[in-house]
């Protein structure tokens, strides 16, 4: 996190001095310009000899199912030449999702935020690419069958199959209409490269159109109005984007628009970014209110015709929006091929795959899920505590004595992290506290000897702390990276397990469990405002957030060439505003 | 031409010093960008008050079709308050074409080539822009009827018609199928922005297809075997683009694909380029040839279909080749609503629109047509001998005196361009040869006064000399800046004509008539070497070319938006290579 204090400090002073930034960005970026020379320089032809496998040994196959944040940081941090990936996709790039939101109103460009895929991976690891889309897997007999994005008529091979040893998916989530009649035919959604690119194409017909003679003013206003359903960083964001493309590039260009534009938000809850902070939320609902942009709280939306969509108030009460364009960012949903899968798996009652604490597809071996695809299934403490209370009573006196429990404490803190949370979330300092609370609880005891049931008492809260983790970014991005270390060290752990101990059964596991490491998160909110909410508790909105949001993306990008593109776009419409060409 | 001897002075400095360029080229982008700021800033909200008739006298309406090169120019250069422009065409921007081939392979975006027409135009002319397609002309009630590109169907009113005062077609020409079987259907075309879009898609497309298991040899070849019809510059650029598209960057990234890919340019006559110098014909017939672009010269295109394509040799062979992808670039025809447009108005069985030398289309008032929809029809000295004979015969005396025919001989210049042109061409110096010549076939003569008959003599050969005007952008361009001066000046020079005398007629014509200047042309080779052609037969062929086209191609962008794009994607070409993400 040192960036983000350095960036922060940078930025208030930019704030002073707001001349100052744009020769600083100009500045940075003939630097970048430079040092990214002569990195790709230094990295190209990385995969030119993915197809060849060593001799010898045979190597390990992996596939690898999506290239989006957690097959594509997989695949950046693998660095094991024991391994052949096989990446299969439908998409050949990895694309940079927070700034698609920017790309649906051309603040940044949509080729600035994508990287070939054949571009991303370590020299030393083979890898290839199919451009394909994977229909079913199957665990039996270790394949997944795979179709071609395009036909190929001729021989009538659209479909293939690929064998694997180990298999990872990382197909991410599709967006979730929640069965809403007319959602899939009228709205836009916002999950891939093209959504964001069909949006921009349509708000800009959307002024065309208005322009054209012979329209009653009630038409032009239905045709100017942009309707977002859905209150969460994405959707927010993208109604704030709106509104600066509107008001900043534009209201100028289409004089006969102006007055006629309404962007509307739709909220099933209370508040908009109910993922945030309270403060945060204020003032988001705040300065959209400054804004005019129209935010309906507790509107759920029920039917969306070809013109107008129709939602119901808490209080029951149906409202029919004649509209013009709308966004639908309310949430994901599971992909055709998971769900097939999960029920071959007999997890068919989910909603994404349910994988242990490393990753790995319960009921199915040499098969991980991360990302959106996946939910970690935390393993309760009440489910195994007799076993962790055998394995901490060493001396097998049908008692816990304090010492063995802390002995004990480190591995049960690593295999179940909900302990820790429960510690921090009730202010405890050690176990002597969760100790001293199972005894208020009973209220006589005072020897330091506990028995099992003292034992489940003790613990008895804890798992109230499991938490699923936010299907973000973030989250993917760290799966990724961890599973790419534990197959580096696969071998090195087999011998070496370095995890906790095994409560279950003998000796300690292979891997520590994955553990999800926040570093905060923004939420734009338009006018060069960013919320920015951090790690304890740490809240900043503003101009100065703004500036550390640039920092962060542009540094979080996955190559040089994106970084310079996404940066030089930033200035381009610094100066020159948005374009408003309907391509 | 100030520029080019500069630029090719500097770039040959280059050539012998490769380091220096870029180093150039990064200041020469810092320097553009804070120009191109102020000035930014100084022309936006140029059109925001576009829609406001001054009250009083009435604005002379000019409804002007198209936003290519004609009408773009007419626009940027129209400077006279008393115009209001509406312009109408389905494309709401001005695209620089002749970057359409890099377009194609990503060497330069397709955002950089485009600029907003609403964004194009002077303060003080108001303009309004209307995204729709004009599909009929009315000269007799002085209407145009148009179709909005999208569906409006709520009211149906996806039809309507605009009145002018003055039209100005500039609609340009679409590509020319000759009517063979299967073109339409299986071609890719070069002439939008879209469909240089569309044929970057396609070649990655097709490298992926042939990245995919289980395809024969044969087929990979078949799909990596990219076909161009039509040796002119845009077919020959687009050629030497995907030729440097692949050698530089997708064979490094699909290593299976080497070997197999192929490029083929099939051209009707007996040579490409055949419009250049022989000398450049002749260096890129050699660069194809050594770069592996297979040229089939004499090859006639009979029939297209799904997978292979049919050509006929002069000999009257018929070979059928198999092909992945054909990008067809022979010519261009008549657009549907031009077609139309010459039928009512007689001149049904023609190729473009008929215009006299002032761009007032033949046979209609009012009316303008320049750029590819139209042709200038030069009038014939032959036609007009006669009423020349008795303009310049001051005196009535049915003899014309050398001093008579020198007086009159400026304004025969100017009406007649030909006639200089045939002086030049015959190596003559002025009149007086003209006379010589037409003494020599008489042989006898010595005095120094014409009857009819030798004055038709001495001109009858002079209207060989009649040059049609190719279908470019430069011609496009000159049109359109010659029509708008003509615009700002109508008043003026309906009291003060500063036309050549009418022939025909009484007193001058209003304007000089339109005279075009050829500036050069050039023709990119691929690996960084362009063939350059400048007026006065210089010809200049290599790397320094290449820089001089640079130069050029940067200081003729429409806006500094566009220049500033343009040459930040040849820089990140340079530093990164050209993207191969499939979008």
């Amino acid at each position: 996190m040192r960036n983000f204090s350095f960036f922060e400090r940078f930025s208030k002073a930019f704030q002073d001095h707001p001349s100052l930034t744009r020769i600083i960005v100009v500045s940075t970026i003939s630097g970048g310009g430079l040092i990214a020379y002569s990195e790709a320089n230094a990295s190209y032809g990385v995969n030119g000899s993915a197809a060849v496998v060593e001799t010898g040994t045979r190597k390990k196959k992996v596939v690898l199912l999506g290239t989006g944040w957690a097959g594509t940081s997989f695949l950046k941090n693998l660095n094991n030449s024991q391994y052949e990936v096989q990446i299969i996709s439908p998409r050949n790039y990895f694309a940079f999702t927070p700034l698609l939101p920017s790309v649906t109103c051309g603040t940044v460009e949509a080729r600035s935020v994508v990287e070939p895929v054949r571009n991303i991976g370590r020299k030393n690891v083979d890898t290839s690419y199919l451009e394909a889309e994977c229909f079913k897997i199957d665990p039996s007999s270790k394949k997944v069958y795979c179709r071609s994005k395009q036909g190929l008529a001729s021989n009538g091979k659209k479909e293939f199959s690929v064998d694997y040893d180990y298999l990872v998916i990382a197909t991410g989530a599709q967006s979730n209409t929640f069965n809403i009649p007319g959602v899939e035919e009228n709205c836009h959604f916002l999950k891939e490269v093209e959504d964001a690119q069909k949006i921009r194409k349509t708000v800009i017909d959307s002024f065309e159109k208005a322009s054209l003679p012979d329209l009653s003013d009630e038409e032009r206003k239905r045709i100017l109005h942009f309707v977002v359903v859905g209150g969460g960083p994405t959707g927010v964001e993208f109604a704030a984007e709106l509104h600066d493309f509107v008001s900043e590039d534009l209201v100028s260009l289409y004089p006969r628009a102006k007055g006629s534009v309404q962007i509307t938000l739709l909220e099933a809850a209370d508040h908009i970014l109910t993922m945030f902070d309270k403060r945060i939320t204020e003032f988001a609902e705040e300065k959209f209110s400054r804004d005019g942009i129209d935010v309906k709280l507790g509107s759920m939306v029920t039917k969306v015709n070809e013109k107008d969509i129709s939602a119901k108030t808490k209080g029951g009460e149906v409202s029919s929006i004649p509209y013009g364009m709308i966004v639908w960012s309310t949430g994901i949903g599971t992909r055709p091929v998971i769900k097939d899968f999960m029920k071959q798996i007999g997890q068919g009652n989910r909603r994404a795959l349910a994988t242990d604490e490393w990753l790995r597809v319960e009921g199915c071996d040499n098969i991980y899920a991360l990302g959106d695809c996946a939910t970690i299934n935390q393993r309760k403490v009440m489910e195994d505590v007799s076993a962790i209370f055998s394995k901490a009573d060493k001396d097998k006196s049908g008692t816990l004595t304090l010492k063995e429990f802390q002995e004990a404490m480190d591995d049960i803190c690593v295999r179940y992290p909900q302990v820790e949370l429960y510690l921090k979330s009730k202010r405890m300092r050690g176990i002597a506290d969760l100790l001293k609370e199972a005894e208020t609880d009973d209220g006589s005891k005072k020897n330091i000897e506990l028995k099992i049931e003292e034992f489940k008492s003790a613990l008895s809260q804890v798992d109230s702390q499991v938490k699923f983790l936010p299907a973000t970014a973030q989250v993917a991005a760290q799966q990724g990276a961890y599973l790419a270390k534990c197959f580096d060290r696969m071998e090195e752990c087999e011998k070496n397990p370095e995890g906790p101990i095994r409560m279950r059964g003998e000796g300690r596991h292979r891997f520590r469990p994955f553990r999800y490491r926040h570093l905060g998160q923004f939420a734009p909110l338009g006018g060069e405002q960013t919320a920015a909410q951090l790690p304890g508790d740490w809240v900043s909105i503003g101009h100065s957030s703004q500036w550390l949001w640039y920092s962060v993306y542009a540094s979080k990008q996955v190559s040089w060439r994106t970084r310079v593109l996404v940066v030089s776009d930033w200035m381009r419409r610094f100066i020159f505003g948005r374009d408003s060409s309907s391509i």
